[in-house]
């Protein structure tokens, strides 16, 4: 059996380390480890969700609803917009990249994205036969440099990827940035990535009024505390949105997924806590990390800070494994297409979880 | 923006009625709707998913683990293959056959199913531009008619879908019939869909061995009790197996199901009980429905009996109504490709709620 000719060239599939190999590995408690590396709510879910998990367990044996209305509502609400122009996922973002590339892409088409940026739309947008074309971060800026997507735009663009606040370098896109791009062919959808909006503080919602061809994601993995329920949403046109409704899976949110979003959403203080908590994190973290003469610190409106370690002698792979032997996960981006081997991301965690790690990092780097 | 061709052709989705609505509509208490339309487990989950669900909790903020391994295990041991055979999914079965389709179809490849079968393949397969070609299922001696699936064949088939117990059908497909299937030519991969096979107490498991294209899909949404938590997994070579991970969702089995999936399988007393109550229950249905003369009641190695009921009087989409005012769901089968209007299908339920049931449809009926 042949699979698909671009399946046949993509590389076997590697599983990440497991918490209980690397606790294994460097002889550590699995439950003393500081997880600084995948952007995370560090202070737990929502006690509505949990408490709406716990109630509705023993119904796990049926099938979900697969009428989603109540909770299209509630994303609406949050989001000021209308029902209509809301669609839900049931595997965080990621599944609404995906059900955009089948709605959208033919074989051939290309797709723009500056780098460096979430790597998983190269990953789910290749599969479907689309052709990435690089733009660029200005990393001197740190901004998005406009007109490198622009010049990267051809007849066969029929994407755009604009990740705001940007993953990994942590700042935003200018409103007027997105409005530039999504004027140039309203054939080209622009994918405007808010999954960190609510540490920023800013959306582009409002932008979905004015130009019928942006789409923006959200997911409920970060600010919201669900990252382990895998619930996404996007809001667009009613237009597009109907389209999406066509081809997604219809039964993908689990039941239990399906409550902790709902009362979540519901639970306002717990979102409001949860972003003036993060936004505090950051900035401690940004203040001791910029004590640190050989780390170049980037500014960051996300949960997450990337750090350059260029002066320090390491490379990310080695730091990497440094803090991991005491215990600390930190993402190593030498794999993010578009930064060199001196560059790691850490996240935002608990104050207790911050301080040990300004500690650690002071005693790896001295 | 304008969505792919195929795209733009389909319908657009229309929700089923919730529970809720179905409660409000016709005045009963949600509570006491009988559910034997979607062919789920009736004893609710096994309770050690219940209190792994609970144990884990607390953890819902973080991603679940990329690494399966420790499920792909107890999964080869529960089925008897190597772990190399298995992979896992997030969205039951359904997500298994949205990678089948996303690994092997091309754009004008054919695909086979004998009507009726289970309606989702096609739903699936047509967004990726694949064709269906129809065969056809036996009804007089409800058996697959094995030469119109022959006859179906063309140098553009790549995929052929052979649901066994058949769904709605109930019954199985010979393993011979597979085999001979399978045989014809090693490049078009030959689906066997087995996720009601516990209730048959026959696997085709053992073709693996034997037939690298053959790819056999199993799911926990029935004799596992776990419909709400979305995972499936599948058996097949080892090297369609690593062309399947190159593509499939890395994090679409959420943090409960995991641990939901991986107790349920060591709950081996759960899952024996599971399956003798599940034929207990058929067999109650089947002679107790037997019994009203105008009903044509199939045999069934499934956890559903399917239902003519021309000589009713009813039409499915009458008698479905009639039922539900009752506060009984059923499925009427009439959207089913290949049966008329006058089927219905039922699935196990509870001693108790196979009483009342049986007691209401006799009093529809009479």
């Amino acid at each position: 059996m042949k699979p698909r000719k671009v399946i046949s060239e993509m590389d076997s599939y590697i599983p990440g380390k497991s918490q209980d190999e690397i606790a294994m590995e460097f002889g550590i408690n699995k439950e003393d480890i500081i997880k600084l590396g995948s952007n995370e709510n560090p202070w737990g879910p929502s006690s509505k969700a949990v408490k709406a998990i716990k109630e509705s367990v023993l119904n796990i044996n049926r099938y979900p609803e697969s009428d989603l209305r109540e909770l299209i509502h509630e994303f609406a609400v949050y989001s000021g917009v209308d029902d209509s122009q809301v669609v839900v996922g049931g595997d965080g973002a990621d599944e609404i990249i995906d059900v955009l590339a089948k709605t959208f892409i033919d074989d051939g088409d290309e797709f723009i994205v500056p780098l460096p940026s979430y790597m998983y739309y190269e990953y789910l947008l290749q599969q479907y036969g689309a052709k990435p074309v690089y733009a660029s971060w200005d990393m001197e800026e740190n901004k998005l440099d406009v007109n490198s997507v622009i010049d990267a735009i051809t007849d066969k663009t029929k994407m755009i990827f604009l990740c705001s606040p940007n993953n990994p370098t942590g700042t935003l896109i200018s409103k007027e940035d997105i409005s530039k791009i999504a004027e140039i062919n309203e054939n080209i959808l622009i994918v405007v990535d808010e999954a960190y909006f609510e540490y920023a503080e800013i959306t582009n919602k409002d932008l979905i009024n004015k130009y019928p061809n942006i789409f923006i994601i959200r997911t409920m993995s970060k600010v919201m505390g669900l990252a382990g329920m895998r619930v996404g949403y996007g809001l667009s046109s009613p237009e597009i949105i109907d389209y999406i409704f066509r081809v997604k899976p219809v039964f993908s949110i689990t039941r239990l997924s399906y409550v902790a979003a709902l009362n979540t959403l519901k639970d306002k203080k717990y979102i409001q806590e949860s972003i003036k908590s993060g936004i505090e994190s950051r900035q401690y973290l940004y203040d001791e990390l910029s004590k640190i003469p050989t780390l170049n610190v980037l500014p960051s409106r996300s949960n997450f800070i990337l750090i350059g370690i260029k002066d320090t002698g390491f490379k990310a792979s080695q730091l990497t494994r440094e803090l991991m032997k005491k215990g600390i996960i930190v993402r190593d981006c030498t794999s993010f297409k578009g930064l060199d081997e001196y560059w790691i991301r850490i996240s935002i965690c608990t104050m207790d979880e911050n301080k040990k790690f300004i500690e650690i990092m002071n005693e790896v780097l001295s």
